[in-house]
């Protein structure tokens, strides 16, 4: 693959989507060519099963369900848009990747993070981000945003999940940073998103 | 588990659906509390997964993300109806269960039988059926029936394959007849619907 594979991973309120847009925009002030992809969803079969998970009315679904949804969206996203745009040479940045299924539904679910990463096993099919950046905000703070942005932020079925649910995802994600040491950069996100965005930049930058 | 788990299988156009409605009034007469359920579905939240699956409009669909919808599907159902049916002491009879997707998604489509099974072992988590009765129609019989049936057969995206797909799911289920022989039961299905419901009947018969 001639491109470059960037995740970013963080709990619900970690600022994630908004870094994302302004590293996107240094990466192309330096002259890059990169493309904002994210999951579940990115492309049409899996945004339909993304509206299956989020969907608050399925409050009744079994945690290895739900795991396997992920799965099936990974995949079909993978394989109709992360791979191709690699092929072109491109700098993906993927809001969520496998991280996201070990951290809930491996750790907070409770289903074991080896579990969902079996399961994930032929979805991934070997291929893992080149960088995964954890954008480290702590389950209090990120909680409070996301009960300031309530009046523009629509709340999904995960979203809604008990504070103690943010705070074992968070847990699951301290766990992952310290398994995959050399793949998984922790960065303080609790900073203004300049600042947090460009440590990002400078971690992608070192890779280019 | 108190009750008994049947499931059914066989190509589209086996006479499958109408032989299991056959089987339930055959054991319902003989006075035993029987229920009929179907893969994908039987639940909420499996239905919206089998209309992701079925969508005539979702041609792009990746392989290993149409094992993992199944999966999925078949995870939910299993936990949410077939298990606490079996509980209560229900004969269940199933249409379509585990080896529809290792003769569809791993012969047919080509994946594996292996690694299909491998991607289902989280879903069943070691249930399987107490029998499983192959409906062996061969496959240009099968497709005919369908054609016949045109005006009141709605077509999905499994119907919509060319018939060389149904032929491969045909080899695929002889190969799980041979795979399973103390499990899978074969019964000729080009007879009457109440010839091929009996020779069922009789099977389920013997093991209560």
């Amino acid at each position: 693959m001639k491109g470059m594979f960037i995740s970013f991973e963080g709990t619900d309120g970690s600022g994630k989507t908004s870094v994302i847009k302004e590293v996107e925009r240094y990466l192309k002030v330096a002259g890059y060519d990169v493309v904002i992809t994210r999951e579940p969803g990115g492309v049409s079969i899996a945004e339909q099963v993304r509206n299956v998970i989020h969907d608050v009315q399925n409050t009744e679904m079994d945690p290895i369900c739900e795991a396997y949804l992920y799965a099936a969206s990974r995949r079909q996203h993978l394989v109709q848009k992360v791979l191709p745009l690699l092929d072109e040479g491109k700098i993906v940045l993927c809001d969520r990747y496998i991280d996201s299924s070990l951290a809930y539904q491996g750790y907070a679910r409770g289903i074991g993070i080896d579990k969902v990463k079996a399961i994930n096993d032929f979805a991934v099919d070997g291929v893992y981000p080149d960088l995964t950046i954890f954008i480290n905000v702590k389950p209090e703070i990120g909680i409070k945003r996301i009960l300031e942005h309530q009046s523009t932020h629509e709340f999904n079925r995960l979203d809604r999940e008990p504070s103690e649910f943010h705070k074992k995802t968070y847990e699951g994600y301290l766990e992952l940073v310290k398994l995959f040491p050399e793949r998984i950069k922790s960065v303080d996100g609790e900073r203004n998103i300049k600042a947090v965005s460009m440590d990002c930049f400078k971690l992608i930058k070192d890779l280019l």
